[in-house]
């Protein structure tokens, strides 16, 4: 999953720039869904006939155009010319990139990564999403439909007098990249809990399998920072482009969407370092396990060591052992060996080994 | 506690900008107070109607507005009305956030992180303080009452001829900020007391809890890195305003607060690298232990299994071991075994073992 | 291999600035190509007759000239002084150097790293090509031929209409140059996928000769490091030229390059990052499997040390060994054993150590 | 010692901007030392009488006030107002500060940490001073008396037709700062010095100590670190002011401690590398003598515990052991006995073992 | 000798600024050897009268002073006082710097550190280079003779006709430098070939004293790294400077320089990193022979110690141990020891570790 941009960077190696491929791995049906809104009506259309897209697109109003799944290229590839696109955005809407804003003359680009966290699987699904942003109408690009996305467009559709209605496509635009962005602290929240359930495990009882799990979640958080550093970046030049495409309305909300992208960041790092940390205490206790098992067979074989030498020494068969034949040969032997074991006993003690 | 402000951002997610939910976790009812202040006179009102909140602000002078408690959203809703707040500075409010400076026409927005040491539990807690300065109005909100506050209020209203009546509103804002700053030092000095006990006890005997002890304060300082970083760019930015909410004169006192978070910052990064140390000098200890363990065996083992090996060479029944019957077969074997015995400790004396 | 660059830079110490020595290893000989091509028309010689070369640049149109193998300095001295090349960017295509722009008067040079996958030794090989760009005409410097340049340089001869023939030289130049990048998406697949490989074999045994194969890659990560970094300043440089070398319609490209400049980056500091992490399981899981040895050990140990003890006591030869001669004695003993060995048992049991 | 910049800011939590309390350890006495020069002639004066003071000050020419120790907080209060000192430097130069320059109207003020190493205890002290300087004049605070201060008010004293006496105050105030970083590199060079007799130590016989002794050296380092940072900062704001205070003959020299100050914060970063790289070592030596350890223990344990198993079998009482009454059963089991142990010491040599 | 800077600072320590004091520790005597030329003619002159050097430097043409060797203070400050060089350049000269750049009135001044490679020690020494540059005038100050400068100085007198002598001493400072860094590769290549063959050591068979071969590298890349940076921004600021003293021709081949240095740069840091990246192997092997041992030692144990309990247990003396009477008890209870030897090596070569 994790080098899926690499993947698809290097499938296209060979080919000439502009040439659309989709080199992504989901293989969703393309749906085109279209939203025609003003502040007094709004209509939607779902159909894949370019003519049908066409006609409905002549209407004045604020458009929305959703494409989601990348199988059918041609009608993309429709859609394209007919707003006008450079063919690198084309391209880009279908390969794996990182996160991205490209100023054009009649349009802006962004590319975005979005998270979603699979609760059975406990991991989180990266997929990638293009927006094109006009004057008057929107392009979304996903490889398959998004539940976020969805919820946007049954606001916009409940209803005039709301904010949705009332602003032009750049603060649709702002609210879809909220969304995005607020389904990163949801995957942070419940990778954050993972992490606090394994520290506490791993302090309490350390076991093989869980220095793989730390593995896991190291391995995930730097893909989530993979994915979200360069938002970093995307939403700064968002919040200060000029007016041409983000009216001054807006900006104020791209600035929020800036705070969170940070705050986002700041945690990655957080769990990056409690990570590191938690492989050290990881490692201590191995050493100290090791620690405890070394004492018990120290214990037991300096205890028992020296006094089976002496059972051993009085098996030896001599014949002029003469102490095997006093009387109280046999009971001094006792008593020695259980003196020693009580010194050896007292010796570990003042040691604290036990 | 940690990762609250994750969570509070994560419970957002779904809900539209500006819907004003508080996702915190503090219960406390709210507490509205309010104190007009001149260079002569100086009143006080706690009230909950917001027509007497009203009433009371259409009073001339300054006026600072404390909101204790985010129980009741409707009153906090109504004063971000009357003041004619941005939907997202309200929300800000309510929300964990980064500490952060937004400007806007009438008004800056500054959110804190507010720290209190926890004595009993040696460790500390982090809330969030919302201010708002405008021209002659403060406006402070928290998830609960706060000390310094008070102190700062019963200054104020403790008589005139003092800089916080002689000058307007910024000053007091400096003065909230700077308390707020104060606190870090008083958890950071808790903290290095904390780290220096440890310290002494990791050099002189190390244990299995310490390296638990060593986590959490690691964990402690990475939580603390996280809210006070970011203080120094909304620190940084409120001394680079222009004069139209911040004068001169409390410019110079905004410098100085800038001063005092580096100090923090730096403070911060050295016990980081400190209890890096820590678990280097841990380890080493644990490893020190295993071989004084290991030493202890070896000795006890190379001594006696030598020497068990005559006895039990002895103890074999064959017939015709003529040594047994020799005269001074037996004490041979005493002294052989009493020679092998001082070979191995001189042996390990000169190893240096014991 | 790796240090190939600083070879090549200590070979040319006490040179004067300037002299053509060619300092790297490989001994292919000269080859130089050469293509004049317009929108309409296009043609292709191959030569290493100096005069021909001369002729065929008089002619009208774009020109490719490309130089493969660097046996023959004297030719491409030639070619250096036809094109009044400085003397620096002539030495700097024979010697190893970091990626860099150089703007001269009348020409742009550029140093590139190429990397190439050796599919059999599973590792890549680093070469280095100099491109020089100036108003219609481009020359390529590498050390051998190059796939990726022959695939260009067919697309181009395969007919008109299409954007290589319809633009000037500055497009081709950035189609070698994406091409070069493509080519480090393919190795950075293959790296990760041995990444990735590796990483299942350690988490489920790590061997002896992991650690050297994870060293390796490292040393490989590193090495990709040290070439792709410079990369970005170069692309970067590329993208903020004024229009004297590259034409708007081209500078669109190369941004898109430079992204993926990026996105080359941020996957070698996650690989790199990866396997620090992958160094820490490996050593975790020695000490694990120290650990499991150690019990296997003192398991045994402790079973059988007491009941020896207690044979090697009945083993005694003391004549008032009066239980020796009592009926139960001898299944009294036999039950003792059977006791310890069981308590023995359930105290590993508690400990989990089976 | 370390956190006194700390704890100094903690005491003043509560209190308000501006009142001066000194919140240091050292009780020295206030002593305040008046120096008045021109070119020409020169005049020194040590008194507690403020009167005394004042009418010293209005003489014509250049004045150092020099205060020394913090225990009478009035005559520096006194100090403060006569030369008009803004309220946050007065409380400043008694609080542990962080290095820090500050412009006023009509002064600059910088804070320095001064360094002294304490042969005996082979530790340094850290100490902080505040200097004034202003126009003609400069006031200089440190918490005791200075050695180096007292060496350069000698020189000044020494006689005309000297640097010191030629130029202004701001060429004193150089000097002053000069030497105080000249101390820097001594402390550096006895740290340097520590450092490598621990190397020594480390590398050919690691004791249980010696990582003490490498922790301790990497707290100072770290002490020395957050205490040389800053003044780079400082020196630099101070090498770019404009020509109101520092006259451009006195911004070469400025410029030179700059240089000084990179150059100490070099050292610093490569004690702080190599201390890090002694840990290894040490960890690594401890790992090496546990293998010895345990290689002492294996070689004995593995020849011995085989023929002790021979011995132990001719020990049983089996009736039907006929090999016991064999002729040359005895010296058959002392050959297999010896070459075992002759088996067992080719393996172990063939391993290196010893 | 690699805090030899700071021994050369810490020594000055509380002498004025400008005072000329050798603080290093090579005794050379000193050598002045004069250059002077133009296109047509060139001259050089060896003398320590500074009579004779001043008629000499009165000659119209370029003049390239070389003083070799610091012992004679003298001559040095009057060659200062003839170019009017400031006094802290005079200082500068004779003490322990960081690389840099000063810009004078009338010259520039570049301290840099020359690198030279020990061959039968497998080290490299540091020392110091001063360069001061002036329209038509060269200084250059060296502990020393040097071999690369002979070797400029000697291709100068080699005739007219090349860029040496056809420039001024602009391009004659640029070769100097260039040569200085050319030597850089010369250490990086030596210093990589030790650790490609540590390296290989390493991996086949770590020893004991790798460790600190390992740490001795790493000291050495450590002291070449506090070398080497600085050099960066000399040499970046070098290529900055305006055209009083720096040519545009010169420029073009500084910028070549600045290439080089941050090439050197980059090699440092991948060796830094390939460095920690053998001490993780080194440390691995360790664990890894300490498994080896303990499985030997493990399987010795658990072979014999059971099959020694049986011996021991029918080497008891009981009266009614009927089966010692048994026909086959003998028997029966050496193919009870063989099943038992037999079962445990199964399990070990189940456990794969024999």
């Amino acid at each position: 999953m994790e080098f899926s941009d690499i993947r698809s960077q290097a499938k296209r190696a060979g080919h000439a720039p502009g040439v659309l491929i989709y080199t992504g791995r989901s293989k969703n049906p393309t749906q085109i869904t279209l939203v025609n809104y003003t502040k007094e009506s709004c209509a939607e259309k779902s159909t894949l006939n370019f003519d049908e897209i066409s006609t409905f697109l002549d209407e004045p109003g604020n458009h929305w155009i959703q494409a989601e799944g990348f199988k059918d290229v041609d009608i993309i590839s429709q859609i394209q010319k007919k707003f006008q696109l450079h063919p690198l955005t084309a391209e880009d809407i279908l390969t794996g990139q990182r996160a991205k804003l490209e100023e054009f003359d009649h349009y802006i680009f962004v590319t975005l990564k979005i998270l979603t966290w699979d609760k059975a699987k406990k991991k989180f699904a990266i997929d990638q999403v293009g927006l094109v942003l006009g004057s008057h109408f929107l392009l979304s690009f996903s490889s398959g439909p998004l539940d976020i996305f969805k919820k946007i467009k049954d606001k916009l559709m409940s209803g005039p007098k709301q904010r949705l209605r009332e602003q032009s496509t750049d603060y649709l635009f702002y609210r879809l990249i909220d969304a995005i962005i607020d389904q990163y602290f949801v995957v942070l929240e419940e990778l954050g809990e993972l992490i606090d359930s394994t520290e506490t495990l791993i302090v309490t009882e350390p076991e093989r399998h869980h220095i793989r799990k730390l593995y896991r979640m190291k391995r995930e958080t730097l893909m989530l920072r993979k994915s979200i550093w360069p938002m970093r970046e995307v939403v700064n030049h968002l919040s200060q482009l000029d007016d041409k495409f983000i009216t001054k309305f807006t900006r104020l909300y791209i600035r929020d969407v800036y705070d969170h992208t940070m705050q986002a960041i700041d945690t990655i790092e957080t769990y990056r370092d409690m990570l590191s940390s938690m492989v050290d205490i990881y490692l201590s206790s191995l050493t100290n396990r090791l620690n405890e098992v070394m004492k018990t067979l120290t214990i037991i074989s300096t205890i028992f060591i020296p006094i089976t030498f002496i059972a051993s020494f009085y098996g030896m068969n001599f014949y002029n052992m003469t102490e095997l034949k006093w009387r109280y040969g046999y009971p001094t032997v006792i008593v020695i060996m259980i003196l020693s074991v009580i010194a050896m006993m007292i010796y570990f003690r003042k040691k604290k080994w036990f």
